[in-house]
């Protein structure tokens, strides 16, 4: 039996764990905080997520190391990697980390993206206006999520109030995406280099948190090209795990936007509406196993509980539901949740996720 | 949240738990095995199944009390339904546990069943084998399992030896079913009553061992008569839980064998070939949560690991298994684990699995 250590004990971690479970595996969990959700799957070491320390324990009760989240410590895990095995590779995780080295990754690749540029003064911003033309999105390139570290600037008026506001940290400017619709591709890559690609999800965020997600989406041919996209990730990083691509959709091309390297918010309808989840296929992934079948079981719909867990009795009466309960207190934004139906097809799946919306006013 | 105690740690446990988690669930298990396949899921309380202290200590620490076999004593179950909450209902296991008191309730409830005869003596049997013909199944009334304690008696002159080898237990004679195929029926009834079934379940058993099941089944109107035997036990007992209905077809006509109260191997492909799985929906039932929709989704095959895992490599290069390790040491004839497959179609589904049976030759 092999043990997985996992650095970070939210939700994510805690569905690795639960995917784990049945195929014999243990898990160890690295996480500061108090009752964090993935001690629900195995022992949890308290300890900060770059603390020496606590690294070292996790690598010694371990066989393999993953994370679950992207601000961990380049430094801390490329030390760890001389000891143990960490995967995906510490050097996918350093670009993932700056949205400037991210672009420029999917420049070096090919892969389409809006124009951006380098922001470190208002001069930059005031040239980046006038060569990329506004609106403009201006974003921290370090430590976002979730649409934090991010305005949009309208005019040149607003220059100098946006860069006080997220100056002085390195900045990016990025054109503005009037997208059409926003998808995420998410792949796999064993150790051994086998491939495997997951349907494109289409997404749907409200106040930068993804709100809901919807697959298989009637991409035509974007389904093949976002493949495409994926296979030159997973290649070019010598990846090995589950990496998300989040893209936008304008004029019925793709434009990347992100890439998060590990298992990912849009694909939680896997667990139910996939023969193999993504949390599996991550395991199977960094244990080298053969990757298990993507495809789809009829027309899954996923929508996040944030905030505030409705009444048990209201979601559950509905025979269709697939609750998940992360087990974390309530907060503002936080998500708590998710929910996942699995309809014969897609009108009935949206009809159904309408209204399941409405119990999740959040 | 709720916890839940569960009295036996098995596979079953283990599952039970799983499918608890996601819905915020916490479990305590008493068993007095060495390293239980559920202690993955929860802590084990490690005492006998009917040890006073233990059960006090499982009744303290839970909200309410199940159990997934059916070796538990009703004596130690009915103290205990004092102080806690305990689901199925005892009357339901104790008739179970014996095959006279079984039968007579299926004749109770006009649910055919075949000819019966309670066996104190060697006289006995030789009337029954004047009544109700040759062959005969001698078996004990009670703490048969998986083929154990019975013997065919195939001939006046096999009386002596068939009563000697399981008497002096009590033991009870049933007339041989020459079946055309075993099928089960499961369902569930919540404390409100509210009442569901899964579809019918074809099964093959080797050894008196359950080795496959498929779903649905070719049942034409024996699935909706089945349906009614169920909702003619599960309201007569005023049940709480899952209950499977194990039964014979022949000549097109069912004839009942046995229930079990409790989740039921041959509902294994429910995890992930139904919208909500027998776990999930034992839960709900105890918890008195609306009962999840028991849909099938495509054609589900499960196949039983029986006595030694084949080599993880050989079976997770099949991409479309869903392999389920229960953690337990490898023993002649033991359920070690078991996998589904979720195929388009039925004629997929019966050709993949006679692909996969043959890493399971044991």
């Amino acid at each position: 039996m092999k043990t997985i250590g996992i650095i970070g004990a939210g939700q994510l971690g805690q569905m690795i764990g639960y995917a784990g479970k049945r195929l014999n595996l243990d898990f160890v969990f690295l996480d500061p905080s108090e009752n964090p959700p993935a001690k629900a799957a195995g022992p949890v070491l308290k300890y900060n997520f770059d603390d020496p320390e606590g690294l070292e324990k996790l690598a010694a009760a371990t066989d393999v190391i993953t994370y679950e989240f992207e601000n961990v410590s380049v430094t801390a895990l490329e030390k760890l990697d001389k000891e143990t095995i960490v995967y995906p590779p510490t050097e996918a995780l350093r670009l993932a980390q700056d949205r400037l080295e991210e672009k420029t990754l999917f420049q070096t690749l090919s892969i389409p993206v809006s124009g951006f540029q380098k922001i470190d003064s208002v001069a930059d911003l005031e040239k980046a206006g006038l060569e990329l033309g506004y609106p403009l999105v201006l974003k921290t390139r370090r430590f976002g999520y979730d649409g934090k570290g991010q305005c949009i600037v309208n005019h040149r008026n607003d220059i100098e109030e946006a860069v006080n506001q997220l100056g002085p940290r390195a900045l990016i400017a990025e054109q503005f995406v009037p997208f059409d619709r926003e998808v995420s591709a998410i792949g796999s890559r064993n150790v051994s280099g086998q491939l495997s690609y997951y349907p494109l999800t289409e997404n749907l965020h409200r106040e930068g948190i993804l709100r809901e997600s919807r697959a298989p989406t009637d991409a035509g041919n974007l389904e093949s090209i976002a493949n495409d996209y994926l296979k030159l990730l997973l290649t070019h990083l010598n990846y090995v795990g589950v990496l998300a691509l989040e893209l936008f959709v304008v004029d019925n091309k793709l434009l990347a936007n992100e890439f998060a390297p590990r298992v990912h918010n849009s694909g939680h309808w896997t667990i139910e509406g996939s023969v193999t989840s993504q949390f599996e296929n991550h395991l199977r992934a960094i244990l080298d196993m053969p990757l298990g079948e993507t495809t789809v079981l009829g027309a899954p719909g996923m929508l996040n509980i944030i905030g505030a867990m409705p009444q048990d009795s209201e979601l559950l009466r509905n025979p269709s539901v697939n609750l998940h309960e992360y087990g974390k207190e309530a907060r503002t934004n936080r998500k708590l949740g998710h929910l996942t139906i699995v309809a014969e097809n897609p009108a009935s799946r949206d009809i159904q996720l309408k209204e399941l919306e409405k119990y999740l006013t959040n």
